[in-house]
């Protein structure tokens, strides 16, 4: 395996390593997942996540299991496990079947190389967003953005926040609200970490102060990322989007969803047919009375009607562009498998 | 001082006692603030709060005063003191002005009495509440809720969770949808504890859920309290409640919020003019990235058009009402000063 670096999956030649999310900000800890199982249970706890990044870490995985001698058995055992780690990203299955296609017609030995380009390839995917998305922000634009879709999210520069920083670093000047995107706080801890190490002015709300900001006329954008996107543009994303979408619609902000073309999904016809994770009441109530009901789905579904434009790395698409059927074509199935 | 006993407030016949909220549920610890500056901080603080209980506390923690032999000069200091503990909510205010003006024509041995007027009032006008209120569940409804508004946040029943306690009690079979209410967590640490004590059945979520539970169309009312209400129907409530207020219009959910009089406030002719407390960051980011720009507003203001009616202790109105001058009226000024 070749050396492959970037913000929370690299390889050092031999090995996968991983830095564990659950601990940011605070420790900076990276773990060596040995076998497939930790690494499906390292998706499953959050320790990876990110849609476009499991997909990675996932494919890397199958890499170092086949340069460790695995059977084919084992090999297509363990890309069915990881595939299942968790429902709603697309990107997971979608790696997982790009390999196990590949290692179908050209055996497993070809799986290594293959995991490398995905590797890559997700690093161009996300500069290509950012070269579609960067000008939809204007000169002190102050933008709300949702969870975390940076360096942390995917192999490259991010999706949502990779629009960002580009136009960051293009000189625009702006200035983020980061939702901090309960329970598990991933804009207080990881937005809030990476915005900061890139140097963009920021500031932390709670989900539930999105709305009066709104309202104050401090929001000129909204942009999120997405863990699948339906053939009709409905799009799943970590739970709170689709609030953000019909608050930014009520006060008349432009919404964005960036992402890859491994996040689109034209096998899944509209929103509903996405599967939604329910995640263990344990994340919501733990500092709380023990005891309770607790409804926590770890997504949301956002119909395309409130979307203003998707960014995906083939270009900036209007609504028009996704009813005359762009997420449906072939160009783009074939382009990610 | 007559004894006095209410969920998060009460007298021993000498002493005013108030149950620490910010330590529930894990601890119920009364404190005995044995000075006026005790109570202020005591409010600022959070350990009592609630619009209708801290008019209330902050009216018997001056009858205390007085009972201890305070001079005038004393009495009125304290009041002006406890006045300014929070800015946005009315009772507080109007509590204090109701005292002061009655010092000024009565003298400030009247005051003991006045207090303990204003408590039982508070109760009063929780049940007068609940009885306009109950009506506007159906058999089996799923409420929506946010932070807390029970039997805590006043000296009675409670206002939005005192008509659903009611309805509870009158056999309808409730749901109640719990809003976490970050930063502070008054819904999963409050609410939560009320309603388990009420034995009513309910779900904790946490806020930016809330879109999604509507969407999946499990709610089919919801009902807030409030801080201060305009004259023109706008009012201003924990943060939170506007984004509410916005996604229950979207999803065609009637939206209600529930009041005394006293959180009425005639003299403020709309939202704008309400002034919005903004709190220390650390209650956002205690237990992240410990330097980081943090917008903490604690309320926000809900436009009148988005409500589908007023639940008041003179009765339910509707947005005609309101348009005709209700709450302008001298009547409501009269009933609470």
């Amino acid at each position: 395996m070749r050396r492959l670096e970037s913000l929370a999956l690299r390889t050092d030649g031999e090995q996968v390593l991983v830095l564990d999310q659950t601990r940011l900000p605070h420790e900076e800890i990276w773990i060596r997942p040995t076998t497939v199982e930790q690494m499906v249970n390292l998706i499953k706890d959050l320790r990876v996540r990110g849609a476009p990044l499991i997909g990675v870490a996932a494919s890397l995985s199958l890499a170092q299991l086949v340069e460790r001698g695995a059977s084919e058995g084992e090999f297509f055992a363990a890309a069915a496990a990881l595939r299942e780690a968790r429902p709603t990203a697309v990107n997971l299955m979608k790696c997982m079947d790009r390999l196990t296609d590949l290692a179908r017609t050209r055996g497993i030995p070809a799986i290594p190389e293959e995991a490398e380009r995905i590797f890559q390839e997700d690093k161009e995917l996300c500069e290509q967003i950012a070269d579609h998305g960067q000008n939809i922000f204007e000169e002190g634009d102050h933008v709300l953005t949702h969870c975390n879709t940076g360096g942390l999210a995917t192999a490259g520069g991010g999706t949502a926040l990779g629009v960002i920083a580009r136009a960051h670093r293009a000189g625009r000047k702006l200035h983020v609200f980061v939702d901090e995107t309960r329970p598990l706080l991933q804009g207080a801890r990881l937005t809030a970490w990476e915005c900061a190490k890139l140097d963009i002015p920021f500031t932390l709300i709670c989900d539930n102060m999105a709305a009066s900001l709104m309202q104050s006329g401090r929001v000129q954008k909204v942009i999120v990322g997405a863990d699948r996107i339906a053939a009709n543009g409905d799009f799943a994303n970590k739970v709170g989007t689709y609030g953000l979408a019909v608050l930014a619609a009520h006060h008349r902000i432009p919404f964005y969803v960036a992402a890859p073309d491994t996040t689109v999904d034209p096998e899944t016809e509209s929103g509903q047919a996405i599967e939604i994770e329910q995640r263990d009441p344990k994340e919501v109530r733990s500092t709380l009375a023990p005891v309770c009901e607790v409804w926590n789905p770890a997504f949301d579904v956002t119909p395309a009607y409130l979307v203003s434009g998707w960014i995906l790395n083939r270009g900036l698409f209007t609504r028009t562009d996704i009813e005359n059927g762009l997420l449906r074509s072939r160009g783009v199935a074939a382009q990610v498998r």
